[in-house]
């Protein structure tokens, strides 16, 4: 018996490799795809890149109703706007679906904190303490047994898988830390505004939302648990000339001093063994060796978070880089590996 | 009566755009341009995109030597590979001809350094101390006397200019610098190699070099004489889908603490004057107000650099942000600055 | 004396070549920029590139206005959708002004082609037969006496100066063109629509408009003129991931069959004398020689068109390929080329 | 128990593409790679995309030696230059495995055509008899009993299935057909030539092998087939700056003269019915329905050809207009679908 799985949003660029990644999934049935401006139309005509595949030609988008999502579906995924996702979320766990939201609505775990980066009020304070933060690997228990999955954004998962595990052996400083992070234009969304148009987004490179991005809340919050101390970063995303990806830079400062050829040999072999400890049986984690350094290339499509890492004697500083596919392990395929845990699943079903 | 001058090594991308500087320049006449696989061409036949400009139908490449060219011009410009521009440096410097080299020969004062940087001993360290490094805004009178200039690299550019003022005026600390680079293509020149094929650039971002480039020594060189103190920085170079431009994002340490409100209005009115006294009367700095913040596009094809700061009252930072095209400004641009500031023309003749 | 210019609806892609190309212009001096959503706010605001340009400054965009325009400029320069420009074009001709539109308002001499292709009556029949069509290179005599000047479009330039000197000299068939174009995103406008949105446009190839784009009646209009008889031509574009850029592959049929090498050789030489008389001596005109192929990349940013053609003697046909910049050549530079004429400039002037 | 299968060139960008699909692929075992640069590493060191797949870390690459391959694997890939596969397909064909060839080295029947075009004697004439050119939707029954199989070109592919049908069908004159061809980067293969640099390519678009490239021989030896009549056509390739896709644009003339609507509608009527007997019940043609034209984003990463047409009732033309990945469809994910088809697999195993 297949589990019947709704997608609300899905004409956006993180509902589209929703719909891709279900309707390949072994497990699942993709029972409703909801959005309003392509309501009645297919999945074959809003995307033709879908239309071979099965369902694509009879499931129709439909308006996005809870009562009625609610009987069409076991798991609802929600790619809405902030603030929109909640509206949904709240009647769609008390009719008993399992949610699982890729907006920021249940992050933040402070109703305060959300309001200062969020600007608004949140609209269902009483139910921050109910979600899970949906990062399989730092929370895979708590995901068994959640009805409500607040999946992390693309960022933050590029900068707390390879952060999370050093803080939390004690390796490095937990002040200090400075993330730059680049990303495709799809971290956008599917939005019509002159300033991801081709000609504007081609042959340019800039920063923006500097020194306080939105996404800084969740970051530091996760950052917190992990050193079990409030931890502030400095943090800067810069739009760049790709579709898909995200590499980001770590500035970290180790705990331990070192100087010598052999204080950076221990030091290293420690953090070999941190991130193996951590990450060394995880599938979508692939920690390089030897001379490779992260490229968004080589991960772009996959639900894979590659990580590297270099000591620096001149400095003393560890530099540690991620690269992800933002709308994949950075939005939809971590939130269908979410799926899979709590579903009972194969944790890797639909996304090899 | 115009100024001769030559190009050694016209072939590449710092060549190229030397050529097109050069053929649109009112003051000078280019009269050879050298390159061993292109001898016997027209700069036409080369550079179909040039064939329109006066003189590239008849102007043809020829052999590089150092005893028909010290004839042929007064000033001769160098874009050829690191260790081999010495070997024409030195017998056209001799012969009385003005050198103008792009490559990173002279631009370290130590042959120490040099060595420890590129792997193998300097080739003409006497001449290590003759030689002014080109970045006019910085160096304009000691440009005005040289006979041989090292112009700076497009990593050294972007991060200099932004930081030495703020350095001389005690804004900032000289330790724990971090320099965050983006470069476009063009960046790595025009080499046959399979890292810059398009399918491998394209959709594709990664860090390389880390972590330490090659471009840290004269960095660290221009940084500590503007510091008047030995300065260290972690520098992070990455290559980015796009032909022209690097951004460079700078994380730097305020000497002043600032907590308050009035604090940071404080500082950041500083740091306003500091940056006007240096550059508001620069006509290739562009000091970024308002909300704007540094875009590669805004620049490319132009000899101009954007700067952008903000302070960070969560983090106690100095987030300083640059914007230049890595071939014009960072190179071939910024060496047509000097030669003009040498010359005693114009100093933006044949720059805008 | 500088002449006054000024452009109504310079916030487009169009318009911004303008001011770029307005701005550096040795004779003319930029007296008015409109806008509806920028009034108010100077040039450098709303192009930060243009900010170390003189008057960027100071000049303000305002709102158009037919009356204050007309005593600002001699010469008003129209960068506004079809169907708004000849609302704008009527009042200042009436008023003295020379004007140069940009849009097809125009273009078509007859009313009831322009119907047919824009769907909807031409908003002043009158003036159809005032407008001169502002090809140069075809039109130059007209452009001298003009008042208003209707200039092409970017596809109906990239088939015109190919096709015409052939059709004119009777070496091709009237009947049976075909033209195959190429365009980089610029040319759909600064237009928020998702269509052109980066991710929709990067790594996708499309063809549309087909089979008949509204540039077709312009082309016809042209071709028969040049053919002395009805021409109807078949004509694709698509759309490539590039900013800037037409590439249009043309495939003609000689009127003179040719099946031996003589018979060849024998055409070959008309075909280059041909192209030689009309265009050897333009400055603009770019007539490739030897293995060279056109390429966009060898015209960005310059007003130059690239002219290659190939005799097949397994097909017959003669295939001429050429290139250009869609907002230069294809727009903006072609339109100040119409102004230099027309005020006795230099043609060059402002565009090298 | 699963064939066993090796693929020799494995480290180009088709030999690539067969890793990925040969490694998901569920009815075989990738057994053996070869490559003279990678061999003794890993498919996991030289691909490290494909790190987390099954047995990509224990997978070694081996210099290509056809006495081994043969005991290594039951079917063989050849991803070679022309001329080189053939010395491997020689051997390993009598030796006994079935041997799959990218290459072009047995495309073509006629040892002088392959003369004419490829400039060089073949190398095995006695064995151009016995290969089976692998377009599936063509030659399904031909390929279940094939041993050499001669996996058509990247061009031809996307020109010969839209055509073959009409042709066949007498729909349209097998004269005068032109074939516009728009290339991504990746056709022109791994090749470490400095026109396929980033720089070189990237807002660029250029034709190249114009009026006769190599692929003429296959794509007119297939529609003369087709047509039962020597067929000889125009094509002209372009190259444009995306990493995979062609697209396809075809000028055809239909056998009917259409004037009226009702003819038009009637002709219309005919080419639906056509097409849809050919594909309807292809896993791997997508004809589009309404106003959707092919795009190459929607085909990127999978075995799909998307197809659409339109009858131009002004020129009397049919044009016809098709989209795939040249890595996939064009060249790998067709190879598979070939060996699905030999072997008795599903045919879209692996490819979906």
């Amino acid at each position: 018996m297949k589990k019947k799985v709704a997608i609300v949003g899905a004409s956006g660029y993180s509902g589209e490799e929703l719909v891709r990644l279900l309707l390949h999934h072994p497990d699942v049935e993709l029972s409703a795809v909801t959005s309003r401006q392509s309501a009645g139309q297919t999945l074959a005509q809003v995307f033709p890149k879908f239309a071979n595949l099965p369902g694509a030609k009879t499931l129709r988008f439909s308006e996005p109703k809870t009562e009625v999502l609610s009987k069409q579906a076991d798991v609802v995924f929600l790619a809405l706007p902030h603030g929109v996702a909640a509206e949904y979320a709240i009647p769609l766990v008390q009719a008993g679906c399992i949610v699982i939201d890729l907006s920021a609505d249940f992050r933040v775990k402070s109703a305060e904190v959300y309001k200062e980066f969020y600007a608004h009020d949140h609209p269902a304070p009483e139910m921050l303490g109910k979600s899970v933060y949906g990062l399989p690997e730092i929370y895979r228990e708590q995901i068994k047994k959640a009805t409500l999955i607040a999946s992390p954004g693309c960022y933050p998962t590029s900068v707390l898988l390879p952060t999370i595990p050093l803080l939390k052996a004690g390796l490095i400083k937990p002040n200090g830390i400075i993330a730059d992070s680049l990303s495709g234009v799809s971290g956008a969304g599917r939005k019509a505004e002159l300033d991801y148009l081709f000609v504007e987004c081609n042959e340019s490179v800039r920063p923006y939302g500097v020194p306080k991005h939105r996404h800084l809340s969740e970051i530091e919050q996760e950052l917190s648990i992990a050193a079990n101390t409030q931890v502030t970063i400095q943090f800067t995303p810069h739009l760049i000339p790709l579709n898909r990806g995200i590499l980001t830079t770590l500035y970290l400062a180790p705990e331990k001093h070192f100087s010598t050829e052999a204080e950076m040999k221990a030091l290293g072999e420690k953090i070999t063994a941190c991130y193996a400890s951590a990450y060394g049986h995880e599938p979508f984690v692939r920690l390089l060796e030897g001379k490779a350094l992260p490229d968004t290339k080589n991960v772009a499509g996959t639900n894979v978070i590659e990580i590297a890492w270099r000591l620096d004697p001149r400095t003393g500083r560890l530099i540690v880089m991620s690269a992800e596919d933002n709308l994949v392990k950075g939005a939809s395929g971590q939130a269908v590996q979410s799926m899979n845990i709590l579903c009972g699943f194969a944790e890797t079903a639909g996304l090899v």
